[in-house]
């Protein structure tokens, strides 16, 4: 079956993003070949990326202006049919057919779609039984309830419902919609079915120090920790003055449907529905850096063992989407200077396309000094600045916030910096409780220590597409005849041969390089090669056995090595929600697979323990973790000799004195 | 024995730096009390500390607007008498009378007065040994030689003379005063007496992968690496636009005399000759965070087992000073915005001081997003800029630059940030050879792998001057009644009762803790305290028994704890110029000493082992690393919902097809 597409797909370019009308004629096809009775309800529907295999044919004609090799667009499409089934097709939008749909096992779910979240929330409200429960509460005059429907996650093998467990919260009566319900839970927790719109138990929560629970009774009023400007009751005092950030002769950067250009760096930022983004095809100075880098999965499993919570772990890739809870991003909120903004698209349960506006910011920033040497014989000094280019999205997962940062350097450096923020999820505390495994962060309210632990997929292209991974730890010397006085350390380089991961070891400060063997670097004489430099950091914390682990194994070791495939893209596996066990990482990795000078692709895991204090709430100042990948005898020389000097002219600094019109202070008079 | 001292001393607060005039006094009342025949011969002269029980006593008088204690101002001044004989004198410079003068025990020298580092290159150069020997290289026409008189270090414990290794470079013949000598190291290296004057002996520098040396042959002329914009041969081809901050109302901070008061936070920053700065009593929002702040030690060991650079281990701030090596810093270069900055002081060796001017700016920056919630349900937006406030000051240490910067946050929090930049210390290594300590970074030019480890002194005063130290460590809960899908974590607190370190533990995610325990907080019950955080790293590799080891105890762990001295300022002790032994940490850290609720000094070592890259070469992109220190259950809530939302009318930010007149790109027309 084929429907007219429209014309401007043929001027497409591959890595660009799902576009509107490709969505509407992939959910028309798949809607078309159902009955009408079967209610089709779409969750998650974007472009999946064409093989690499002609991917590399394309960009080649590309580079040489040769004709172009047709690419078909292809789209994903998860839904669910009569109520319960679901299914995944994937369709050719650029002839419009059905490539292929298939009907899931019974247990797999997708990812649940934003409105029906929020529809989720009216319905548990709104159920007699829990209005009852309610009741019970007594809540005082102009108060009311909100719920948070939470992923109800696993711990039953023959589950396969499609759940939800709503976390309840009083709405504190000031009549404002902002006010922060977080700060005031409830301890009942009604569980749904999310796809038959049934009720299906009453979960109660334990309020002291143990799983023990209790009846609901009236509500003991407490305040409500706010965070909004209305209602936080702050004053205003800090004299903040305006600092601005102005390009007057415009940015260094251009940036085509996605295609950037800036300092060297050339790569295609296209915004999706499941990680937020992608960066494919990265070079810089004309050399390949990466093929595609992405954040790939996220898993929040939390800390707290008592039910319902021990339940509690979110993938907030595979369940929700990083793209689909995207944020709006404004001018002058979540970045400065000049901006340029990305679109991308959420869609509605009937396949209809909503754009998500502005979702994606790229701009340009100074972080101080790149590189400086001042001769002292002569106290000439050279210095330059450290630009970069900022590729931002923010996704909001409930109560939490993320903010992923790409930034791209002139050195040839990328940092992926991560950002927590939002509010925690909290839990009920009976007064002058403590627990071992939480924080009190406000009266009568508990945030649980848990973990972030976030899975990147590098597909790295190091001069190429061959390259291998190697280790390298330094150790020092035994002493001996060579050194006689017990200083002296050296480097060891393991290479990783077969898809699995490597230990963490700081101690030996160990790092990880990708290498390409079949170029040797002329100055050092040893392969070109760009390095992953992660954080050492505490690991998924949970039993080998338990659930928590089973289903995320990426999120127990920090590095992963798996040869190239075009289907292994999220480090979890394709679905998650209510996953019983991983179908990623714990799948490739297989220690048998040879991944030495082959076309590999690299985990990094990103984790970070989180033990909550006060001060994150009722608003997280952000937590910020960085991976730092940088070239590593990859080029001749520091790349970056050929920036201008930084001086005056160019960067029309003043002095405090001078512009405040006070005295000059901390001067000395000689 | 008394003279008349300048009026202006009655107004300079305790906390402030040296002055001129006080260097003056001191020098004239040391040189004074010698006959003119012992040549006075000045190397360091700057301010110690007043003892902090007598600055209790002042601050609590200056808070109540009391009559304020006499403080005396009393300067330290170590010199040479009689050409080797070393002594300190400490004078009080507010009575005009010497307090004590000491001869230091025969072996112990004091650091390195830059003048005569730059005397000893000509000495060097111009000594018929050595005109000799740089004879023998018959070196091409308009080609000269430079050389780097460094640090002797430790090899032998009879060894009582101040030793200069002289590293010999060829300086290529361009003419041009900036050309990169590092690139050209010699395989020679005469060894003065720096204090007589005399030449020692002539070490000569192995070429190939052992210690084997071979005598003087004419240079073969290779290609000079060069990082200056005149010389590198870099056509400045990348079009950055200029990016501008501008702050039209002015900075949000005042700044008299060193005091500085921005957004809650009030401290005193005075520049000093050893450390750079030091940051004075800060506190946050009227409650009080730490006593003193500095930068205490830093070692740089190199790894490279053959001699003589089995003797390369500089101690930058004891051996040389990172003040008075420090840069002038310039506006548009150093740092971006309103800047403010502050003077040091050096001294010549007849003890007349000389104005380091600009040696530490302070300036305000944006650093993203601090904290920011969407509430999904109405897409409304919380989000605050993270605003930063930055001292930071940059030394030269011979071919190395160093950059501290201390940024306090918006939120309580504090970064102490360390940049790496400037030139590797090069070794000349024979064509085709390699060697696993270094990297090969030019042409018959290698970098041998060496770390950097600096100890930060914390004097903290949380909520008040008697604070303890505890770690805390995340480990999972056994699987039983409580946690039977084994996912329950908890975490176990351990307080440091005795003088000593506290030892790495990144995978139970341990966080070091400054407490009161006399002051609970309200919320979480639990003592006040802020938070030390320290990135994992390898410390020192050299041998425990090693002089590498030994001179630097500080530098094998990453925390240490111990009672409050007003003697112990320095981690691996006073002098460490060819010390022989640690007097510092390894002294203090003695397992005996009471720290728990105490008056306590916390040492935060910050390491990292750096194994050369090219692209280090020849001027190094900076390596960054930071130790966050953040409240943790110190306030009732995020102390930062006081600041202004963002928002563009304050911000001004603008679309980058707006400023570039480009049209819009990356927008779908739907």
């Amino acid at each position: 079956m084929e429907i007219a597409v429209e014309k401007q797909s043929v001027k497409i370019h591959p890595f660009e993003g799902v576009k509107d009308f490709e969505i509407r004629t992939a959910s028309k096809l798949v809607k078309d070949a159902y009955p009408s009775t079967a209610n089709v309800h779409f969750v998650q529907i974007d472009k999946i990326d064409p093989p690499k295999k002609d991917m590399l044919r394309y960009l080649e004609a590309e580079k040489h202006g040769a004709p172009l090799p047709n690419i078909p667009r292809v789209l994903y499409c998860y839904y669910y049919t009569n109520t319960h089934e679901f299914n995944k097709a994937l369709v050719n939008v650029s002839i419009g057919h059905i490539i292929t749909k298939v009907k899931q096992p019974q247990g797999v779910v997708g990812p649940f779609l934003p409105e029906d979240m929020l529809e989720m929330e009216i319905l548990c409200n709104e159920h007699p039984v829990v209005k009852a429960e309610i009741e019970k509460l007594k809540l005082p005059k102009g108060y009311t309830v909100r719920n948070d429907p939470w992923i109800y996650a696993t711990d039953d093998p023959n589950e396969k419902r499609l759940l939800v467990q709503n976390f309840m919260y009083v709405l504190a009566g000031n009549g404002h919609t902002e006010s922060n319900h977080y700060s005031l839970p409830l301890k009942f927790s009604p569980v749904f079915d999310a796809l038959t719109k049934t009720f299906i138990r009453m979960d109660y929560l334990p309020g002291g120090f143990d799983a023990t629970t209790t009846p609901t009774t009236p509500w003991q009023e407490v305040p409500c920790v706010e965070y909004h400007p209305d209602l936080n009751g702050e004053v205003l005092s800090r004299d903040v003055k305006p600092l601005l950030v102005n390009q007057p002769e415009g940015p260094s950067f251009t940036c085509d449907r996605g295609k950037v250009k800036w300092q060297g760096w050339e790569f295609q930022v296209a915004p999706n529905a499941r990680e937020g983004f992608a960066v494919y095809n990265a070079s810089f100075k004309g050399r390949q850096v990466f093929y595609r880098v992405s954040l790939s999965e996220m898993t929040v499993p939390y800390g707290d063992p008592r039910a319902p919570y021990h339940r509690k772990q979110a993938f907030d890739l595979g369940d929700c989407g990083f793209g689909v809870n995207g944020n709006k991003l404004h001018l002058g909120c979540d970045c400065l200077g000049v901006i340029q903004y990305l679109d991308g698209y959420g869609i509605h349960a009937n396949g209809e396309p909503y754009v998500i506006p502005n979702t994606v910011c790229m701009h340009e920033q100074d972080n101080g000094i790149l590189y400086k040497h001042v001769n002292y014989r002569t106290d000439n000094a050279v210095v330059a600045r450290k630009r970069e280019f900022v590729v931002q999205t923010i996704a909001t997962v409930a109560n939490y916030e993320y903010i992923i940062n790409f930034k791209f350097v002139t050195d040839g450096s990328i940092d992926i910096e991560v950002r927590a923020t939002g509010i925690l999820s909290t839990m009920p505390i009976d007064e002058n409780v403590t627990v071992p495994w939480g924080t009190i962060v406000g009266p009568n309210v508990m945030a649980a220590y848990h973990q972030h632990i976030l899975s990147f997929r590098i597909d790295p292209s190091v001069d190429g597409h061959k390259n291998s991974v190697i280790y390298e730890d330094t150790h020092k010397l035994p002493k001996d005849e060579l050194n006689p006085f017990g200083i002296g350390f050296v480097t060891q380089k393991t290479f990783v041969e077969k898809a699995g991961f490597v230990e963490q070891s700081p101690f030996t400060n160990r790092s990880y390089k990708i290498i390409n063997e079949n170029v040797i670097n002329p100055i050092s004489k040893t392969p070109v090669g760009y390095k992953i430099g992660i954080p050492a950091k505490q690991m998924l914390l949970a039993d080998p056995d338990s659930y928590n682990s089973k289903r995320a194994a990426f999120a127990t070791q920090q590095l992963w090595v798996t040869k190239y495939s075009d289907e292994q893209m999220y480090a979890a596996g394709e679905f998650t929600n209510q996953s019983q066990y991983d179908t990623g990482l714990g799948v490739w990795a297989n220690g048998e697979d040879n991944v030495r000078n082959e076309d590999v692709l690299v985990w990094a895991t990103m984790g970070f323990t989180h033990i909550p204090r006060v001060e994150d709430f009722p608003v997280m100042p952000v937590e910020t973790h960085t991976i730092h990948i940088t070239p590593n005898n990859f080029f001749d020389k520091n790349p970056a000799l050929d920036l201008p000097q930084a001086n005056n002219t160019f960067n029309k600094s003043v002095l405090a004195n001078s512009t405040s019109g006070e005295k000059a202070c901390c001067k000395t008079n000689l």
